[in-house]
């Protein structure tokens, strides 16, 4: 596969309050790459440091940005990717999901989780595949929905 | 270095209430292994479950065992371990390892995190090392004192 043809995914990370979020980006950022897909990780400073700590070897992780820099980036255009992973647990979360469909052409996964998972997709009125799971410290739920997700992932870039 | 001479360490792990402590395991175990130090895990089902999503590559994580079988082993004398880290963010991480400093001839590490870190401090008064940081989100003030410690359990099993 050349450089040109490399099909690419956004993981979009907002504050990580609730434990599944590492887990379930490292998870993903594994399933897309073993696709194929290369997973590119926008994130707050603690987020990023999050993921960076728990993947020492960087067996997970590829390319991590600044959250705020690469919704610049792609609203000016100078960047886009083929899918966008938004990990939402509240409102801020939403919000980036709703920019993302807005500014992007990639197609917009919301994956949501925790305590107020079932309200928070209610408030969702933009396209997107919204993944939704009440997973606070238990990850099975989630992982099970994502594990569809990439099915789906893989079978769309095909 | 014969299996006989192999070093293991313990890493006990409660409910998985704070962001840090996944990424604080991942980053421990791959530690210990590059000090020659086998990591053994021993969790609460969701703590196990965060630690294999996230995990998906199996490239940090040695043996996974349940928390209280790894206790009764222990105390049966079947089991032990020359290094014992305790994750703990609330009175019963205090507990498990108070009784870990007990039943167990391991050298008993404290890690201490979230909210609540520096009282809970506060409440040991068993022999242990103590490792607190104030972190919930941002896991880099305990990693550094980890560093410290993963300094100490190199040298001291020389």
């Amino acid at each position: 596969m050349t450089e040109k043809n490399e099909q690419t995914a956004l993981l979009l990370l907002g504050c990580p309050q609730v434990p599944v979020q590492t887990s379930m980006v490292l998870y993903l950022a594994h399933g897309l790459s073993e696709r194929g897909i290369r997973p590119v990780i926008a994130g707050t400073t603690a987020a990023r440091k999050l993921m960076e700590v728990a993947d020492p070897g960087r067996h997970y992780l590829d390319e991590m940005n600044d959250l705020d820099a690469t919704i610049d980036e792609i609203t000016e255009k100078k960047r886009d990717f083929d899918l966008c992973f938004v990990f939402i647990h509240n409102d801020s979360g939403i919000a980036y999901a709703g920019t993302m469909a807005y500014i992007s052409k990639a197609w917009v996964y919301a994956l949501i989780f925790g305590e107020h998972a079932e309200e928070l997709a209610e408030e969702i009125e933009f396209p997107c595949e919204i993944v939704a799971a009440k997973a606070t410290h238990n990850p099975m739920p989630l992982k099970r929905r994502l594990d569809e997700v990439m099915q789906w992932a893989a079978v769309s870039k095909r």
